[in-house]
C-alpha cells in the first residue's frame, strides 16, 4: 500500500529545498524560486493524471478532466512562503491535493466531475504590498492597480510578472464563471496550538475570522515624576493599562473572539516623566460579524468612559474591516464526513482566525477549508513541521472528500 | 520702598539671555555661557557687599564676612539649566539669595554670621553623566573619577575645567569642616503644582525625596493574533499592564508616595502579534524610607504573582536607590516663620520629589529648602514662569530669614 504521508513528505522536503540563501523557506513569487518549485509542480501533477498550464496571475492549474461537464470544483492553496518561514505553510495544500488526486487515480476512484488544483503564486503579499492575486484572478476581485506597486528593489508587479512570462494585461480575462464554480476547498497547516492540544491530525473550519483594527490614540500631560502629585496626573499609560486589560478580559470571556494589542508605543518613554501620550493597536477577530461589531463598540465605549475619567483624551479610529467569510455547510459537513472516516474520530470544527486565499474564493463560490496539526502551532518560522502521519491522514481524508464529488 | 521683586525679575531675564541659541535657556557648565553669566552674578554680589571668589569645582562663592566668626551659613542653587529649558530652575535660587543679602545691607540689617551664596556649576548633569560635582566638592564626597567622564564631543569634565581656569586636581580640596557648617538653605522652583493649587507664593520643604528605580523585564510567547486561543496565550503586554495599573493604585492610596512607569517597550510591537516581551521601569519616590521600601517590596510580590499566573516570566531589578534626606526642623521651622512673615499664612509644608543640590549639602550640615509658586508647575521648559509679586515675597522671607542668623 503506498504511504502517502511519506510521499507527501519527501516533496515537501524537495521544495523546501528551493528557497534563497539563509534559515527556514523564503520563497517570493516571480522569482527564480517560485519557476523551480513550479517545475516539481508539474511533474507530480502529470503524474497524478493531470493537465496543467500556467494562468496570468501566475497561477498553475492542474486539472482533472473527469466527466468533462462545465461545472468544476477548485482545490488549491499558495506557494509562496513569508522570509525565512517554514516548509508547510501554503504549498503544504498543493502538495496533499495534487496526492489526494493520484490515489484516486491509482484506486480507480477518481471523481466524476472536473477537478482543478489551484497553486496561487502570491497569498503573503510579502514582496509587494497586496495579496491573494492569484484568488482574486480566478474569483474575478482582482484590482488592475496592483499592477502598478513596487517592491523593495523598485520593480513593478506588472514587470514581474512579464518577466515570468505572464501577460498581466490579461489578468482580467482569469475570473471564472460563478455559475460553474461548483466550490472551494483548501488544506492548510492550523497555525495555532488548537488541533495539537486536542490530540487530533485535522479539524474542519467553520468561518474564516472577520477581523478589524483600531488605532488609538491617548494623550494626557507629562510631568517630572517626582514632583507631580498623584492625584492631579493624567497619565496616559494608566489609562492605556486599563484599556490594554479590558481588551484581554472582554476576548477572555466571549468564547470565539480574539483580541489583541500588539502594538504600543509611550512618549516621551524616559524613567522620571509621566507618560504624556500612547499610540496602540486593537485587533479583533471573531467567526460572526456580529460579535465583533458589538466587541468593537463596547471597547470603544469602554475607552472613552476610563481615560475621561483620568483626564486623558482618546481618539479610536477603525484603520481596517474585513467582515467574516462563513464556510458552506453542506461542504464543510462532506469535509467531517471525510475527516471523520480517515482519523476514527468525530472531526473538531474550529474557526480560521488567519485570512487565507479562501477569503477571496468566497466572492466566485461556497468555500470550505481543513486544518492539519503543526507542531506547536507555529507558522511563518523555520520551526513548522507537520508529522508524515498527519500528511497521510489528509491525504485520505481529502481524497475521500473528493471521490464523493459527482 | 525698593522693589526687589522687579529687580530679580530683570535679574533673570538678564541672565536668560546667556543662553546657546534655540528656544529657551541652555546654560551648561564650563562654557562661554556660564563665564558671561558669573560675570553677571560677581557684579551683583559686589553690590550686595559680598567679596567672591570660584572655587576649583567652577563654584562662584560670595560671602559675606560678618562678624568673622568660624561658623558659616551656607545658601546656594546651581547655574546651569537643561537643554531648551527655562530662566528660573537653578539660578533662581542664587539671584534670590544675593538679593535679599542685599536687601539686608540696604536696611543695616545684615546676619551677624557669615554667610556664603554659592552659585554651583552643574547640578542637571546634562553635559556629563554626573550631578552635583560643585555641592558634592563642598560637602568633600566628590569622586575624582568623575573628572574622566566626557562629554558627547568626546571633552572630559577635567579637560573643560582647566581651560575655564580651574585646577581640577585640587577639587578633593574644597570640602568645608563640618564643624564650622551652620546649615544649608536651597531656594528652587517648585517644579510642581501644589502651590499653585493651594494659591500660595511659598512653601517650605520636609525633606527631599528618596527615589528607587526598577527595571523590569516580563516574558511570555508570541504568536499569530488570529490564531493563538485566548486561553493559552501568555501575553507580556497584559501582565504588564496590570502592573502599570498597580503601580498608579498604590500610589494613588498611599499619602506621599509616587510611582510611576515612564518607560515601555513592547516586542516584537506589531498589529497582529501577540506581545512576547514587555521592558518597563518602574520608579518611587517618598519622603520616607520606610513607606518607600515597603511600596518596592508590594510592587515586586504583585509582578511576580500576577504574571505567574498569566505564564509570563518577570525579572525586576533595582536600578538605582537614594535615600531620602529629611531637612532639619530647626531650620525648616525658622523658615516656615518668615514665609508666614512675608505672605501672611501658615507657610504650606511639602515634601521635594526632585533632587536638588541640597541632597549632596546634607553630607556636610543640616539642609532645608524653600519653594517658589511656578506657573502651571513646569519646570525644564521655556514655558517656565515666577511673578514678580512671588519674586519679592521670596526675597522678603529670605531675608527674614536671614537676619535671624545670629
Amino acid at each position: 500500500m503506498t504511504n502517502w504521508g511519506r510521499i507527501c513528505a519527501e516533496r515537501l522536503n524537495a521544495l523546501a529545498r528551493v528557497s534563497e540563501p539563509g534559515p527556514g523557506v523564503t520563497r517570493l513569487p516571480f522569482t527564480p524560486e517560485h519557476a523551480a518549485v513550479l517545475d516539481l509542480l508539474r511533474g507530480w501533477m502529470a503524474e497524478a493524471g493531470l493537465t496543467h498550464h500556467l494562468d496570468d496571475a501566475g497561477t498553475l492549474v492542474g486539472r482533472h478532466v473527469g466527466d468533462g461537464r462545465k461545472g468544476t470544483f477548485y482545490i488549491g492553496s499558495h506557494q509562496d512562503s513569508v522570509r525565512e518561514g517554514g516548509a508547510f505553510d501554503g504549498i503544504m495544500g498543493i502538495v496533499l491535493a495534487i496526492a489526494a488526486l493520484q490515489k484516486l487515480k491509482d484506486e480507480g476512484a477518481s471523481p466524476d466531475c472536473p477537478v482543478e488544483v489551484l497553486a496561487f503564486a502570491d497569498e503573503e503579499g510579502v514582496r509587494w504590498p497586496t495579496a491573494l492575486v492569484g484568488s482574486r484572478a480566478v474569483a474575478g476581485t482582482v484590482d488592475p492597480a496592483v499592477l502598478d506597486m513596487t517592491d523593495r528593489d523598485g520593480v513593478t508587479l506588472r514587470a514581474a510578472m512579464e518577466e515570468f512570462g505572464l501577460a498581466p494585461e490579461r489578468i482580467g480575462k482569469i475570473a471564472r464563471d460563478p455559475a460553474t464554480a461548483l466550490g472551494y476547498l483548501e488544506c492548510h497547516i492550523e497555525q495555532g496550538p488548537v488541533l495539537e492540544q486536542a490530540d487530533v491530525p485535522l479539524g474542519v473550519v467553520t468561518a474564516i475570522c472577520g477581523i478589524e483594527r483600531h488605532v488609538v490614540t491617548l494623550t494626557g500631560e507629562t510631568g517630572h515624576a517626582g514632583t507631580l502629585p498623584m492625584a492631579t496626573r493624567r497619565d496616559a499609560l494608566v489609562g492605556a493599562a486599563a484599556l490594554v486589560a479590558e481588551v484581554d478580559r472582554l476576548a477572555q470571556e466571549t468564547e470565539g473572539l480574539r483580541a489583541t494589542v500588539g502594538e504600543l508605543h509611550v512618549a516621551p518613554n524616559v524613567v522620571n516623566a509621566v507618560p504624556r501620550d500612547v499610540r496602540l493597536t486593537v485587533e479583533l477577530r471573531a467567526p460572526d460579524d456580529a460579535m465583533r461589531e458589538e466587541a468593537s463598540r463596547h471597547l470603544q465605549d469602554f475607552a472613552h468612559r476610563v481615560t475621561g475619567n483620568r483626564g486623558v483624551d482618546c481618539d479610536m479610529q477603525r484603520s481596517y474591516r474585513q467582515p467574516a467569510q462563513p464556510c458552506e455547510p453542506l461542504l464543510t459537513n462532506a469535509l467531517a464526513r471525510a475527516v471523520g472516516i480517515s482519523t476514527g474520530r468525530t472531526a473538531l470544527r474550529l474557526p480560521s482566525g488567519a485570512t487565507h486565499d479562501a477569503s477571496a474564493m468566497a466572492d466566485l463560490c461556497p468555500i470550505s477549508m481543513m486544518f492539519v496539526r503543526c507542531r506547536n502551532g507555529v507558522s511563518h518560522t523555520p520551526d513548522e513541521h507537520v508529522s508524515r502521519e498527519d500528511l497521510e491522514h489528509a491525504v485520505e481524508a481529502l481524497s475521500t472528500f473528493l471521490a464523493q464529488m459527482t
